[in-house]
C-alpha cells in the first residue's frame, strides 16, 4: 500500500448543509448524485474531501452506526502565521463551527486551537514553525532523524 | 481558509502497535516524543498522517471520549486496477486489519472493499476509472459539471 491518502470521506447528517458550512469557509465543492444521496466532492491539493451521508457511508464501509461523541481522529489546517490561526478560527466561528479548544501556544513553539464542524468533525487549525508549507500549501515533515 | 488539509490524525490506543501495522502495510513513519507521548508521523503526500494517543488527541482537542464505534469518517486509498484493490485489501488483512466490506463492483464502475485498522479506522481502497491518479499518487477529481 501506498504511503499516500486519496479521499477523506466526513459522514454528515445533511450533505447540503455541510456544503454550505464549508463553503462559508471559502471552499468550493461539486456536488453528485440526486436528492436524498448527494456526495459533495471538494479537490484539496492531491487529494479530496467528500461530504456523504452518514449512514450511506457506515452502510458503504459494512459498520453500524452507533453514534459517536468522539470520533478518534482529528484533520489539521496548518497555516503560516499565529495570526492566521485566529483569522481562519473566526472564519469558522462565522459559518457555523464551534471553538472547542480556544487558540494557545503549543509545547513546540507553535500556536493552535481545534473548531468542529456541524457533524462534530474536528479541525486543528495550527501554526507549526517546523513544518514546512510550500506555496501551494503542501506540507513537508521536517527529518526528525527518528 | 484555504482548501487543503495539512494533517489527519488517527488517535489510537496503542502507537507502536499501530505504527508496526502501518510500517507492515509497507509504510515508513518517524516516532517523535517520549514512551506514554509518542507521535508517529508519515509523509503522506503533500500531508502528514499522525498516530497519537486517542486521549491525548482528545484532550487536546478540548472534547470528552466517550468511545466511538463508527467515527462517521472513513479514509480512501485508491490504486490503477481491481488486482491492485485484492493486492492491498490482501497486504491489509496480513498486517493485522479486519475486513469490514469486502471488495465488490461499485455503482459508478469501479470496484472497492474497507478494511478497519487496530483501532476501528476505515479504509477504503478502490480502484476508479472516474478519478485521475497521478505518476505521484496524487488525485485529481473530474469535473463534474455541477
Amino acid at each position: 500500500m501506498e504511503q499516500r491518502i486519496s479521499l477523506v470521506t466526513l459522514g454528515v447528517h445533511d450533505v447540503a448543509r455541510s456544503r454550505d458550512f464549508y463553503e462559508a469557509l471559502g471552499w468550493r465543492g461539486q456536488t453528485v448524485g440526486n436528492a436524498g444521496d448527494e456526495t459533495v466532492f471538494f479537490q484539496a491539493g492531491g487529494l479530496a474531501v467528500v461530504l456523504w451521508s452518514r449512514g450511506l457511508l457506515a452502510g458503504d464501509a459494512g459498520v453500524t452506526d452507533a453514534g459517536a461523541s468522539f470520533a478518534g481522529m482529528a484533520l489539521a489546517h496548518n497555516v503560516r502565521s499565529r495570526e492566521e490561526v485566529d483569522t481562519v478560527l473566526t472564519s469558522a466561528v462565522d459559518a457555523g463551527a464551534t471553538i472547542t479548544q480556544a487558540a494557545a501556544d503549543t509545547f513546540y513553539g507553535g500556536y493552535a486551537g481545534y473548531f468542529a464542524d456541524p457533524d462534530g468533525h474536528l479541525w486543528e487549525v495550527a501554526h507549526n514553525p517546523g513544518f514546512t508549507l510550500g506555496a501551494d500549501g503542501t506540507l513537508e515533515l521536517p527529518d526528525f532523524g527518528s
